[in-house]
Parts: structure tokens; sequence; C-alpha cells
């Protein structure tokens, strides 16, 4: 009774967190679709200033709100009856939409710089853009090779969770970072008369939207990065003797991976851990009967 | 022998961090000074572009180094026979001086602004940065009303610490976010003859300096999200009944304020966590003989 309450408002809060990063991750899409279509002339793909467009939306979609979703996609509640291995195809399918999503909007600012003759790789913005592009795809290929496929043994999938999941949220804060110095230079270029330093609606509106992709990226930070709120270990693996074929995320993996269960220490000073613990287990055998 | 050979492996990449992040750190301030006195006329506090040459020269020094090597300090293994009580006042004194600093670099960014009739906060740089140095005081209210000052129950702290490690960590971020936007912003206005798109040394630089930021942020980030380089629980504290006055930080309170280990699974899959587990306690034992 008292368990089940405590353990309902801690998923309310995930839920609440959830809902709220979907809107402000929908609202930044729909901001940059207003600033494109209502300030900045639309869209094609012709070279001009309307070809460069592509660029902040397809970034604002891709890169910040597909990415988001794909790093907490493994903590939404309702799929821990879906196994593992579906969950990892739908958290590397999303990252892979992502990761199309860049590379056409990066075409895009590179054809328009080409046809307007404007020098590409120059400002901190690309520099920076251009990297984490790089790690993307580099965290998207060792992902796929070490987490996916059946081949790597669980220690090294254990070793290298770790770093996957810095890896994914440190890309993602930079991708964040990218788009506020992206956001800065366009509106330094494109706002001329009046200029950006005089607030016409155009860069209060931008701002907004910087602002927007600030707090979606905070609550996703939050969201990942709260212990009690991962996935919970698969019921049908052996715990101490890890049966063959672990390879699809059994318990063994998504235990070891975590890089915070390896070396904690195993104090008990108050009765609330204690408490959780038994609430987990209980969910746990809830979870089995469904 | 062998584990102790492995504690020292860890011990050993600890250091290699903690060095490339001095380095780096060091490296940007040095890059900051050598952009306002190589390229940008130096320093002066009379309203002109050399009292603005303040802003960046501050916030490198005490937002971005002194900031992130306040949040690492606990983990530094030789201040671990120091008392927690001194070392909170070293963290809570390096904040301080960073929030210090902040201050007065936007003290001389608006003194600027003023003199050259130049509107302030208008710009996506300045909305956040004003954010950002609104919750690092916030933080370093509560923190030091919490953690610091003697009142707060435990349980108070225990609830409270992984917001307080998540909104360092997430300020931290937001404010070498804010960095680069201020970088970019600069680079546009000052470099006209060439300008910023032609690529001049000074633009190169500068992106330099913008992807050292980068660096040293993200190795701060690693740094501090490594469970096993925790500080370890105080050795005078009772674990399982917390004497009165566990106020100045006892291992009541810095092993429940972790976040991770309330809500932690308690499976062992293998006997590598154990061994560890073995080799803190024997670790703690050296070090109360020391």
């Amino acid at each position: 009774g008292a368990l089940r309450a405590r353990n309902m408002e801690g998923y309310g809060r995930f839920l609440a967190l959830l809902a709220a990063a979907l809107l402000l991750g929908f609202a930044s899409v729909v901001f940059s679709l207003v600033w494109v279509f209502q300030y900045r002339d639309g869209l094609s793909w012709d070279g001009s200033a309307r070809e460069f467009n592509w660029h902040p939306i397809l970034l604002i979609t891709g890169f910040v709100f597909i990415q988001g979703i794909a790093i907490v996609v493994y903590r939404l509640p309702w799929t821990w009856k879906c196994s593992k291995l579906l969950m990892k195809f739908i958290h590397a399918g999303l990252n892979a939409i992502a990761m199309i999503l860049a590379i056409v909007a990066m075409v895009a600012a590179f054809e328009f710089h080409n046809a307007q003759n404007i020098p590409n790789m120059y400002s901190l913005h690309s520099w920076i853009g251009l990297i984490a592009v790089i790690f993307y795809a580099l965290q998207l290929f060792f992902g796929f090779a070490v987490f996916l496929l059946p081949f790597a043994p669980v220690p090294l999938r254990a070793a290298l969770m770790p770093i996957h999941v810095y890896s994914g949220l440190t890309i993602f804060a930079t991708v964040i970072a990218t788009a506020l110095m992206g956001i800065t230079e366009k509106l330094i270029f494109s706002l001329t008369n009046p200029a950006y330093n005089e607030s016409p609606p155009e860069a209060i509106f931008v701002n907004c939207l910087g602002l927007l992709l600030v707090i979606f990226g905070a609550i996703i930070l939050w969201m990942a990065s709260r212990p009690h709120w991962k996935r919970p270990p698969e019921k049908n693996a052996e715990v101490l003797q890890p049966i063959g074929g672990t390879a699809e995320g059994t318990e063994a993996e998504s235990t070891m991976t975590d890089g915070s269960n390896a070396d904690k220490s195993d104090l008990r000073i108050n009765s609330e851990a204690a408490r959780k613990q038994n609430l987990k287990f209980d969910e746990a055998g809830q979870r089995s009967t469904m």
C-alpha cells in the first residue's frame, strides 16, 4: 500500500518529466518551423538561403529531439515488458535516423555556402559541430558492433557501457551547445535592419527557441541519470551463472554495465534503501505475471 | 599485490586526467590572455573595448577553470586524509571565488555596452549566461545552507545531494556552452577586415580556445561521474547507527547522498565487485594508519 504509493509517486514524476520533454522537444521543432516560414522565407533545395533553412529544422528535429528521446527510450516503464533486443533496435534506429538528418542538414549548409561563395568550416560552430557528428558516427558504429551484434563477450560490454553512456550524454550536450552557437551566428548574420541588438520579434522568438533547447537537454540529462529509473534486469536471466547467449542483453549485461554497481559501497545506513530494494523485487515479481 | 596493482592503475589514470584537466584549464586562461593582449589591445577599466576584455578572461579563469576544479576537488586522493569539513570549505570557497569573478566579468560587459550605447541583454548568450549565474548563486546559497551549515538533518542532505550534483554539472556544462556563444559573437563583431569567415589567425586561435574549453569540460565531467573515484566514507563514522553530530559530513552523509546507492540492485554477478569492495575497505584501513 504505502510502498506502492511511494513508487507511483516516482513513476508519476517520471511521466511528468517525459511529458515535459516531449512538449519542449515538439515545441522546439515547431519554433524552428515558425522561424523558417514566418521570418526566413521557407524551404527549398536550390542553393539559396531557403536551402540553408533545412539546416536548423533537421538538426533540431533529429540531432536534438530524436537523439534526446533515443537516450531515454530504455527508461520508459511500459517498454520493460518488451525484449531488451527490441529496445536496442529502437535505440539504434532512432539514433541512425538522427544521424541521417544531421548529415542532410550539413549538406544543406555546405551547398548554401558553396552557391553563395561563403567559406566552409571557418566558425567555432562548424568545428565543434563536425566533431560532434564524427563522434556520433563512431558512437553509432561501436554501439552497433559491441552491444547489438551478438559477438562481443559480456566483460567487454561491461567495460564499454560506462564509456558509451558518458559519450552519449556528452555528445548530446555538445550538440545542444553547437545549436546555441548556430542560432547566435544566424541571428547576427540575418538580422540587419533592425539588427539583432535592437531585439526585433525574430530575435526574441529565436532566443526563446534556444532556451527551449537548453531546458529540453537538462530534462533529458536528469531523466537519463537517475539510477532508480533504469530499466530493471531481465527476468529470464540467470544471475550468478549466466547461461550462454547473453548477447541480446540479459540481466548479466544490464546489471554489470551500469558502471555504478561494480564499485558501490554496500553499507546500509537506514531502512529506506532496504525498503526501496524490496519494492524493486516486488515490482519485478508483478511484471513477471503480466 | 595484484589488487593493489589494479588500484594503482586506476589511480594513475585519475592523475593523468587531472594533469590533462589542469593543463587544458591553464592553457585556456593563457589563450584568453593572448587573445586579449595580442589581438584585442589589452586591458583597462574605462568603458572601452579594453574594459570588455576582462569579460572573457575572468569568465574563463573563474567560471570555467576554477569551477571545474571545484567540482572534482573531493576526488583528489591526497585530500582524503583531510576532514570532509575542510574539503567542503575549499569546494565552497573555490565556487565563491568563481562567482565573484563572474559578477565582475558581467559588470565589465555592461559598462562597456553602456559606454558605447550598445543594448544589454539582447543576445541568447546574455540570456543563458544570466540564467546560469542566477542558478549558480542559488546553488552556492543552498549548498552553503544545507551542506556546510550544521543545521540540516541527514535525510534532507541525502535527498538534496543528487540534485546538488546534477545542478552543479548542468550549470557547468551550460557555462561552457555560454562561453562558446560568447566567443562566436565576439569574433563575428570584432573581426571586420579580414572577417571571421576569412579565417585570419585570431579566428583560428580563438576557435582553438573554444575547443580547449570543450575538452576541459568533457574531462571534468568524466572525472566527476566515475563512481570508483569518489571520496571514500569517513573512517570515524558509525555506519549502521549514526552518532549525533553528523553535520560535518560523515560516512552517513557521504554514503547516503550519492544518489546511486539507495536504489541500486544488490545482485552480484561476478567476484570482481566483491574484490573491489574488499580493496576499498583495505584502502580505508591503510589510510587510517597515515
